[in-house]
């Protein structure tokens, strides 16, 4: 039986998701609580993708084989009481079997929290980006108008890259203002590594006006990583929600 | 010159804000910083009071002594630049000589924060306290008329305490329901140890039903700390602000 799950998790304390010899990550330790389970067992589990150190998840999504035959709600409570308490479960679903966490995922949606305000802040020190340059929300929103829809994004992808159709599609690119923060909703079907991040550091040396909105159209045509702003931090990264056909969260 | 400093700070990594040999605290910090700016002389400095292990603060005060003639924007600047990421100066003040953070205090307010839905949230674990059983706000309402005004506390302070006289006023004890979240903010001239806790506590257990409103006037009079609820943990906890007639923040 394939049982997909849906997980939040804070990526502060670990390396990671992806699962590396004597590092604590996310995968290793889900993969802990359901070998638990199993009484011993090794389960392996998919993802929707890794995430990287420092960065979090409202709506990861993972599955995973199994013989045990317990209900929906059983399963999100007994890997509760097993997983380390910045790890949640926050949904299982019993999937078809062709289910894949990865494969067949149809779109993803990530948050970037900027803390957009002189004053540091302790209690967000660990969950937000903290610009204390003010930024112009109507010049970021601009020059993300250049990246909407379907583009070859090489010069937003980390240089160190095996992927070689960088071709992507950017359905979704919102930039709001929630109190003293900015967020941005990225979503499109699928991100090449450290996508998001690049997009959200070029659009802030947009927003601090070290570069001209038009800059972003002309980057992306570059396709060269050096072209492109910083890679934001991870600490600022939600993977928000993953989108499925088979099943709904 | 006396300096006063309001500061902030996540108490989730240290063992309170006093000194203890071998532990890392909040003062122990500020004063690692303060010795810093001051050549290697140590600088000792006294707050409006001790806050526990995982206690958090947003306006916690505290003075001390200086011979360095620095405007009171530059001591702000200087001291975050040295002080970790987890404490966080918010203002300086230069005082009169008699002031002392403890003994010239007016007013303390407390906030406690307490995450009230069934589900438990990674992002605000260290944060707030997780009562995933219903609570009925009027009933602690109800309850807290009780505990307004000035009372002999003993049944809301901790057991091993030295203090004699534990007389205190609460001038305010405010519910909010805020969100998810229930904040209980409880304002006075002075607090027993651990009496926030304990009252936050008693009142969790009215909002359960474990308790009748009326049982909280009973504790009160009977002045006996097993008579009144659970300490509510450390990490809900907020110092938000301390008030005196010489300096305003």
């Amino acid at each position: 039986m394939r049982i997909a799950c849906k997980v939040a998790y804070e990526g502060t304390g670990y390396s990671g998701y992806q699962v590396q010899p004597g590092k604590r990550t996310i995968q290793a330790e889900i993969e802990l609580a359901l070998s638990k389970m199993h009484k011993g067992t090794f389960i392996r589990i998919a993802s929707s993708g890794r995430t990287d150190s420092f960065v979090h998840a409202k709506g990861q999504v993972f599955h995973f084989d199994t013989n045990m035959q317990i209900s929906e709600e059983r399963w999100t409570k007994a890997l509760n009481a097993l997983l380390p308490e910045d790890i949640q479960l926050l949904a299982t679903k019993i999937a078809p079997s062709d289910f894949h966490a990865r494969y067949s995922a149809k779109k993803k949606q990530y948050i970037y929290r900027v803390l957009a305000r002189k004053e540091r802040d302790v209690f967000r020190r660990n969950q937000t980006y903290h610009v204390p340059t003010p930024l112009q929300l109507d010049l970021m929103r601009e020059a993300s108008q250049s990246l909407l829809g379907t583009h070859d994004f090489s010069s937003f992808c980390a240089a160190n890259t095996s992927v070689v159709d960088k071709v992507r599609t950017i359905e979704t690119l919102d930039i709001q203002k929630v109190d003293d923060e900015i967020h941005f909703t990225v979503e499109g079907s699928g991100f090449l590594y450290n996508m998001v991040r690049i997009i959200v550091g070029t659009l802030i040396e947009v927003g601090t006006g070290k570069r001209k909105p038009s800059e972003v159209r002309e980057i992306l045509e570059e396709r060269d990583r050096t072209e492109a702003g910083k890679t934001a931090p991870g600490h600022g990264l939600y993977l928000n929600k993953v989108s499925y056909e088979e099943i709904y969260f």
